[in-house]
């Protein structure tokens, strides 16, 4: 095990393991419940050393994040969200935006949050209606965001906003979040990953620089840049089922069955085996889609290659199969432990609610199903 | 549909829908909560006509649960579980208990609970350890119950005991519920069933009348009046499944999808489609149990037979079904609704771990296959 | 058990178990294959004493076809397929019809056909090709035709034709098979159900009188008559599982597994209680459809509202789910008996094979889940 | 792609593809089959260089196993098979044993067998009976053997047999064939992959030189040599689920729904992707194993690593993924053709059945789900 994950692994040992119930609330806070974690010194952990980070790449960072959902998905969540923007500017920005957000970023740990889904434009972001109208050097922005994690407390944001008359006709724009005219609107309350802060955006008249825009076409570039975000998610369904596992193993070691305990029924192992198959499998379609990544973000000319390619196909795989098969172990774990699985003293239930956003967050399945068919069987196997 | 069924049908719309975030907390009084359902004079309305009763059969009552659970689940479970206090007396009970407790259930709209659950004896009675010590006329009882639903404030419960020295070793008595030293301990908070109040109770040297024990095994008791329990649990996965599919509808019907509204999407139909089917089969094979079960109830010395009989094979088929087929309903349909589904502004998310209490209560799934092998396979085919 | 019932299980222990293997190949003559069901004087019996015969109804029909297809689910849909053409002629035929093929089906158990899915029009019949096109008091009738059971040796067949010019468009003709021009192409190598024959059928210039077209518009027709047979092809899957699960019970008798034998084992244990389950949930599910259908059936003006109503919700529930879960019942046997259970030695490959088609034939999933949410769920729930 | 993968593919679309339906038969030569495979000069691709072989590793061989089973996976399954006594050969045999035997496969692409299981023992090798007992030099080998692929016509087998009162008292044995005592009882008939050959062996007074015994606990040396051909079994329902893939695809382009191709329909390309996904989840799942097996394999000392690992982790999990996995997709695609795809003019049924074997052969679902519960999650999590 890397140091880098046998550290964090001790951090989630320390601070979330036993906080489950405090973290499974909508904290009035949430940058201190992270301090401890920016404190450690491993936020951000991706950022490439040219600009003072870690440079982890994709395949290292399914363990970090699987060891933090481990503990809470939710603060997994929170940690790793901050990964599209910056994969947006690291391959898309200009020296200055580079050197000014993800230095910070590096350094100080901060957070930042993508602003891109509204209420008619979830998964058919084409129905945006967030404007960026260009008055000389800048941008006049006007428009209702729906759901964008962090954005209470980031230090900058990636907004997504359609840019009428111009070409491309949708751009991603990077600014500070304290940029006047950005208006959180309200918390979301989620069924689960309530240790995550998810907020309401409003665009009022917000003013930014031209320049603030990333150049390539807004659509493809947040398609490129959650590519590391959608693996990493499907990764926090296999920490998830981890720790229900273990929850298992620890309900199954005390609870008699018969004249003996029950982790020595031979249902309870027919059980336990699925699952244990299950997490391994969803552990290699994760690496998979990492592996993917990292040899494309490793490429010359990755920034291009990575706009052609829109969301890889293993990533596509990664997503719609852990959000599938952490359901079934979430659903198979929640029937097992009796009465008591069914209230608040275990943690069955907030693990259920916490494992149901792999299938919904960054793409339904829906969503994930038809682009595997459209774009990667119909047009290589239809001959 | 019968006006009874229309009652309660209207008594929803006017006193449930819309008010379900309400309902889905843990309500400091919940007798106050049911009151408006007591008013109507249909609570306990499966009492028989010869104590003041309405005498609604178990086929019929499947369609009141639907009703009820449609609205609420919670609700539900809570107006239906003492129909396994009043089960009991009405077949095993003297006239004098009929006479006390039946007609006040029939005409007060009174609670009743059971108390049987411990700690090391949930789906395995036979680890019971609270006893019940004979003491001349009296049994002295002591003992720790773990689950018991409508205990805090109900009329009367049906006590499980152990009576060691004595045959049958295992008893239920029917006391009232302000008796000295039944205590309790707390309430429990559970992941769905919000409405309705499950308490832990303890017995502490509690002095009852030894006529308070009824006739029978106490075991075999138990399992002869959860049929109509077991059957009508099932059935709440109807109702809820019911509402998860018109939630679907209603956001279908608004939700703009390519140039159409989702509802006419095709991948949406082919969900709804299934649902569908598997909403009417629940319906089918509750409809199968209670007829089972209304059949033997009317048969003569029912008693007997039903005490013979155990759990019924169909009964044992509806709860293990509706346990599966309802979650698999409330998994697709939780997965289906983009982001908002997954905030507390939908419904979906009550729903789904509403429903989870089916597979859960009463027995789990493993305890109903082997139930269904031990009993009613091995025995009849294994030839 | 009725008598009935009593006497084909008899028939099935004497004619068709230890039979399969010689059932399971396509013998070249089917009749004589058939002729001790025919001998047995029971076939067709659900045609009306009206005309001579027993008049089961369909609710008790589906036990006779959960007999048969125990013994050989070839035979049982052999034997249940003539009822679409007798539904046909009994609800919708002359008298001159009626006397005519009806009585014959009562006193000589013939069997009849109906012709009508063709290459392009399988669940698509608006795109069938073959047409009748009047010519004075006949119609001259050309086409292909894909898969007809029985055709290759009925009496009579049912015929569905696209007529031009007329209105209705689409009719059914009953028409002696030996008519000229009615021609078998070939007979079809099939998964299972091997010991049925089906047949491609060609029509050539085949002129037959125009009073053998039933009235009512074809296509209605066919979906109405077919509301038996799709209750009793579900059914079939009842009788599969039934013999499937009676194939693990023997097998697990006899198998050593650790120091016991496998029927003691508590995984099998749990395989079987699901299977049970499952078959008891599936004959829920098509005594509902078939009281559904017998009580329109026994209704004033049956022949319109059947008409009116096409093919029942109940009816379209009872073949998607034995087709899906009577699938889910092979799938499970066909894994559990080693190698053995791989090889022709086993029953259990045949009986897989003959499962398949209960999801395919008269009606694949994706029909049925469509059928199901735009005339029963769209309408009628999206308010 | 390698150009051995590039050279199988060509072989299969030269000698395989449209020849399934004679291959879907027990054809009475198998060696003839064959000898187009052999004549390639591919065979036993495995072999290390240091014998005359090519020296593949196990992550390559699972694209040359795809390629394969993609056309036929009964001639997939004969060619692999050979990979288990070689590999016992190659780490444990004598220098005699690999010069002898090793040599002649790479050479001559000769094939190889394993005889183990007997009727009480499949799973459960203890209670094996075939004893070796022995006599000055020799052994004297005698009992009943069920299923052993190749053994008709290979060129040495590995034979697995008890030997009392020696230490270790299960070993296993390389021998010619050609032995005098070892005979071919009969050919078994099979569900699926009928161009592979699977004998039932009877050993009769087999006498055999004593140093044929390879020196490590048999049951041991079995369960290590099994990793490369169990990874290679998961692997077969890769290659299959994706015939099944292009099959629906082929049918999709020219089936007509509504107005348009059945390759246009949503729901169709929501299976299709639903399958795609699953496809590269067995891939990912299969490469893991192969990935660990050839680290393990190229390590120092592998022989004894292998022998006290046993059955990798990895391997379980990949044989029992997609032995699911591929049941699902077989299941899927098994539905939707319509009638055509339940006769034998579709490959549907086919690929249906060949792909039943990977769940069963080689350890079914049970043991693996035990195995993996027992060995591998029991002893390291359960604190």
């Amino acid at each position: 095990m890397s140091s880098l994950r046998q550290k964090i692994r001790s951090y989630v040992e320390a601070n979330v393991l036993g906080k489950e119930r405090a973290l499974d609330t909508f904290v009035d806070n949430p940058l201190a419940t992270y301090s401890s974690f920016v404190d450690l010194g491993v936020a951000n952990w991706w950022i490439s050393k040219d600009f003072g980070g870690r440079g982890v790449s994709l395949e290292d960072s399914v363990d970090l994040v699987d060891e933090l959902s481990y503990g809470d998905a939710g603060l997994a969540f929170a940690y790793l969200i901050s990964i599209v923007p910056s994969t947006m500017i690291e391959l898309y920005g200009t020296p200055a935006q580079k050197a000014t957000y993800l230095r910070r970023m590096a350094e100080d740990g901060c957070f930042a949050a993508t602003i891109a889904s509204e209420r008619a434009a979830g998964s058919e972001l084409l129905k945006t209606q967030t404007t960026a109208v260009r008055a000389g050097d800048s941008y006049r922005i006007t428009g209702q965001k729906l759901f964008s994690t962090n954005a209470g407390f980031a230090d900058h944001v990636a907004l997504f906003v359609r840019t009428p008359n111009e070409d491309p006709d949708f751009k991603c724009l990077v600014i500070r979040r304290t940029t006047p005219g950005l208006r959180i609107v309200k918390r979301w309350y989620t069924l689960g990953l309530r240790s995550a802060a998810t907020y309401e955006v409003a665009l009022e008249d917000c003013l930014v620089p031209a320049d603030a825009a990333l150049a390539p076409n807004g659509l493809r570039l947040l398609e490129a840049a959650m590519n590391p975000s959608r693996t990493l998610i499907a990764c926090c369904a296999v920490g998830i089922a981890r720790r229900l596992r273990d929850l298992c193993l620890d309900y199954a070691k005390h609870k008699r069955f018969r004249d003996d305990h029950l982790n020595s029924s031979p249902v309870f192992a027919a059980k336990l085996g699925q699952m244990e198959m299950q997490i391994e499998a969803m552990r290699s379609v994760c690496k998979s889609a990492a592996r993917e990544y990292d040899e494309l973000r490793r490429s010359d000319e990755a920034g291009d290659r990575l706009l052609g390619a829109g969301m890889l196909k293993s990533v596509a795989v990664a997503k719609l199969f852990c959000g599938q098969v952490g359901w079934q172990i979430a659903s198979m774990a929640s029937e097992m432990f009796g009465g008591l699985g069914y209230t608040e003293d275990s943690l069955v239930g907030k693990l259920l609610r916490d494992m149901r956003h792999v299938s919904i967050i960054e793409g339904g399945e829906d969503v994930m199903r038809e682009l595997l068919y459209f774009r990667h069987v119909l047009p290589k196997h239809a001959g």
